[in-house]
């Protein structure tokens, strides 16, 4: 079963409608399913929410048991009730619609009856981490009935082919791909069509890992290995790569596979990028930072003497696949460090996921096997990732922007201190707070809360320390950098982040050190 | 005015409809125009058509004097009779459905009285070279009529923003970017919204034009200048630019201009393809193989030890602007090498390209400015490309492989030779005519007509010198390889190219060498 969820006016009953017609499929609107039980759904809500709550959630257990449905809308609410949303994935497919708050205020205003309409903003707030918890996002934003449509029927052909009916899908076209979280990596039948696959590691990781992901991948495998640690991420080695492949014989309908950290999903898929003019990737991210950022979204790159990062290309992958049990042989300091994207996520995404990062505070202190909250914790962050990028896959339109909370200064820090991308991202979260503070815009004392949540996982948290001026330097060859500003993202508190411009004289002048370095 | 041509059942009149519709224009199917005259169109031509194409033209004459509509659907043979053709380019964009010869058949069968769709066939070749010279061809494969009337209006605003009326498109939606060619380089104001802009040359060209350049661009610039010649397409340099344009300040808003032939425009493409993951290029080609062949279509890329042009992008530029003057300085053996393009495309595109070629053979021995024959080879060829590459960005439908007739083996001979690119493809072209004989395709003699051809423009036809066991070595590090076999583009004869898989061992059964080396 196709299940599309979505806020009002994001199109669930006319997708749901055409995708039927066009596929010759059933439809049913569980909104006709409710109504059937005596009362019109406008006025159920009206006078008795908690009644058109329980009487929904019957509905949807009865349509999923009778089965004579293949696609089935609901109301916006749904999904953020009980264990409807639960049910609906054990059941199938589940599709979220994409919308902006101003989008849909301004298509429920041309419709009917929208009984929750006028509470639209706070409902939206809300009602977003339910959304995020389907396996996909599809964005209606700009894009026609048909387009939707289209894209509904490309992610649900993407997921049939995944290798996890659980997985999280980055909504692309015909190059959605599937992002899948488990103990061992699940890699389905994707690497079966390539000529060749090369397997691209890192010494460390290969040591560890090496002969558990070949046997995942049961094939006869190119290896090759670079040095562990940022260096590596360099054109020298980018270019021996390069060499190293096309002598071992790999062709445009090969594929590789990155199996490790950061260092070298990017450097992995940069290669891939452009070997050929690109050729299949696919990331076996085992850290924290690579599992819930590095290894989603496409971003590859290399590092230049100037900054991090600043040579690459877009390049998805095929398919990401992580493999919990690869956490259980980080090295301390880089269990740590992975918290520095968990808590961007956390400011990002809001209370729910905050108080999820907050659950694994022993694990980040302690070690051993992942415990269940951290495996939560990532795929909350797979899925906040993978919204953005099916929405903005170029940094395009400002939305993925979002992503570099923390990273302006956090890169900067990186390059200058050759701390670890994790560490100096968690120093770039309170960079965050405190220009916000000084913009006028967060709340007061974020933070304060912001340094105690990381000291919590064990990070670093002496912001000032690292903030000489060769690191404001460093702030000014950022890719985001426009003329004289960059664009920033600014934090008014946990769950509320946003885009600004601000001029580097300005960033100096905040950021510059309260005290000697 | 915007005028749709293409052949029978290629959706002129459901576009034009839809698109005035949609846009609050005015819409005239030429048909009724000429119907209107007494006598509907069918009957017309199946009674007398030449007397049908004299009211055509008068209709067309008189829709365009009157300047009531502003937009026109034309016949499928309008474009191909007497100055219509002419006609419509001086009063606006003529825009081209593209469609192939089966989809255009199984449409026709639904739709109403085609009275010529008996010889459709013959017609096909024949229009098709027509719908060549309008400014843009849109493909309608596979695209819902939505999206054809999307992608015409998105060429439309590309050829109202490009520097020139009679630019050629390439149709990419919002990405459509114009190819224009003029004495000198007409660039328009497509530069002005960079932050900065970097003029990358090699030494040569930039003494030769540099300033000339910097003149048009009208700009401040940041100027880079690399070694003439392949060996600076490494990573070497590809590195140093990159660092340098870093250091000199660009930022993801700026853009690089690549002036020269196809080194200097693959490399300075392959730094903008990557530089901060991806900045705008405008390519200011100098050569003829740039202007017809490497600076359209996005490639870009960098040489390896093992072969060339293996690692690299596509990244498409925002505009391609070609100044013949350039080609008065270039040296002898650069210009007579430049035909190896040249008849690559008469191959392709046929008889009249073919007999277009033949009337420069005067100045590839002599040289001197560029004739007016040059123009209109140059821009054919540019439109041929420009066709292609809109239907098959990203080398996919096998389409775009026909633009590598020659290159299999050519490349091959170019890295193991150090010929000149046009050298080597034009031996290559020779290569492919004997394949093709080989595989009992070939006409009979069209290896001879080839060679003797390229040898009347100054141009190697030694094949034999050159097939030497390293040759064949290195075509199987073609990126077409799959596997044992590669794709190659067979010459049945003038104007009738196809791709066949051959098998290497085949391959180099075919091209032993004949006689010692």
């Amino acid at each position: 079963m196709l299940f599309l969820i979505g806020f009002m006016a994001a199109g669930k009953t006319s997708v749901g409608n055409e995708l039927a017609a066009l596929t010759h499929r059933r439809f049913i609107d569980l909104d006709d399913e409710i109504a059937a039980m005596g009362e019109p759904v406008a006025s159920l809500v009206a006078r008795d929410e908690p009644e058109f709550r329980r009487r929904e959630a019957a509905a949807l257990a009865r349509v999923i048991d009778r089965g004579d449905a293949d696609i089935v809308a609901t109301g916006g609410g749904a999904a953020s009730f009980g264990d409807n949303l639960a049910r609906m994935r054990g059941a199938g497919l589940v599709v979220a619609l994409g919308v902006d708050l101003e989008h849909a205020r301004a298509r429920a205003a041309g419709g009917g009856a929208r009984p929750l309409l006028a509470d639209a903003g706070a409902l939206f707030a809300t009602r977003a981490h339910a959304y995020r918890r389907a396996h996909v996002v599809v964005s209606t934003i700009d894009r026609s009935l048909a387009e939707v449509v289209r894209e509904v029927a490309a992610v649900e052909r993407a997921w049939l082919a995944a290798p996890s009916r659980d997985a999280t899908l980055v909504s692309l076209g015909e190059r959605t791909y599937p992002i899948v979280v488990d103990d061992g990596w699940q890699l389905g039948d994707l690497l079966q069509g390539a000529t060749r696959i090369a397997l691209i590691s890192d010494d460390h990781v290969a040591a560890h890992w090496g002969a558990a992901a070949e046997a995942a991948i049961g094939r006869d495998l190119i290896k090759l290995s670079v040095a562990p640690g940022e260096a590596s991420k360099s054109f020298a080695t980018y270019e021996r790569l390069c060499n190293a492949l096309i002598e071992r014989g790999l062709d445009r309908s090969s594929a590789i596979v990155a199996l490790g950290g950061g260092v070298v999903g990017d450097l992995a898929g940069f290669v891939a990028a452009t070997l050929f003019r690109g050729i299949s990737v696919v990331q076996l991210p085992t850290t924290i930072v690579a599992m819930t950022d590095a290894a989603i979204g496409g971003k590859t790159a290399v590092d230049v003497p100037a900054g991090k990062n600043l040579v690459g290309a877009f390049h998805q992958p095929k398919l990401v696949a992580s493999a919990l049990q690869t956490l259980a042989t980080l090295p301390e300091r880089e269990r740590r460090a992975g918290f520095g994207e968990l808590w961007k996520y956390a400011l990002l995404d809001g209370g729910e996921l905050w108080t999820a990062v907050d659950a694994c505070t022993a694990w980040a202190q302690g070690g051993g096997p992942a415990p269940f909250e951290l495996r939560d914790v990532i795929a909350r962050a797979v899925a906040y990732k993978a919204a953005i990028v099916g929405r903005d896959e170029l940094e395009r339109t400002g939305h993925r922007a979002l992503l570099n909370l923390g990273h302006t200064v956090g890169h900067a820090i990186e390059t200058f201190s050759g701390l670890l991308h994790g560490e100096a991202v968690g120093l770039g979260l309170i960079a965050a707070c405190r220009v916000s503070a000084a913009l006028g815009v967060a709340r007061s004392g974020l933070e304060t809360d912001v340094v105690e949540a990381l000291r919590r996982t064990g990070m670093l948290v002496d912001l000032d320390r690292y903030l000489v001026s060769d690191v404001l330097d460093l702030v000014r060859v950022d890719k985001k950098r426009v003329g004289d500003k960059v664009r920033f993202i600014a934090v008014r508190d946990v769950g509320r982040c946003e885009s600004v411009e601000i001029a580097f004289a300005e960033l100096g002048r905040i950021l510059r050190p309260t005290r000697a370095p």
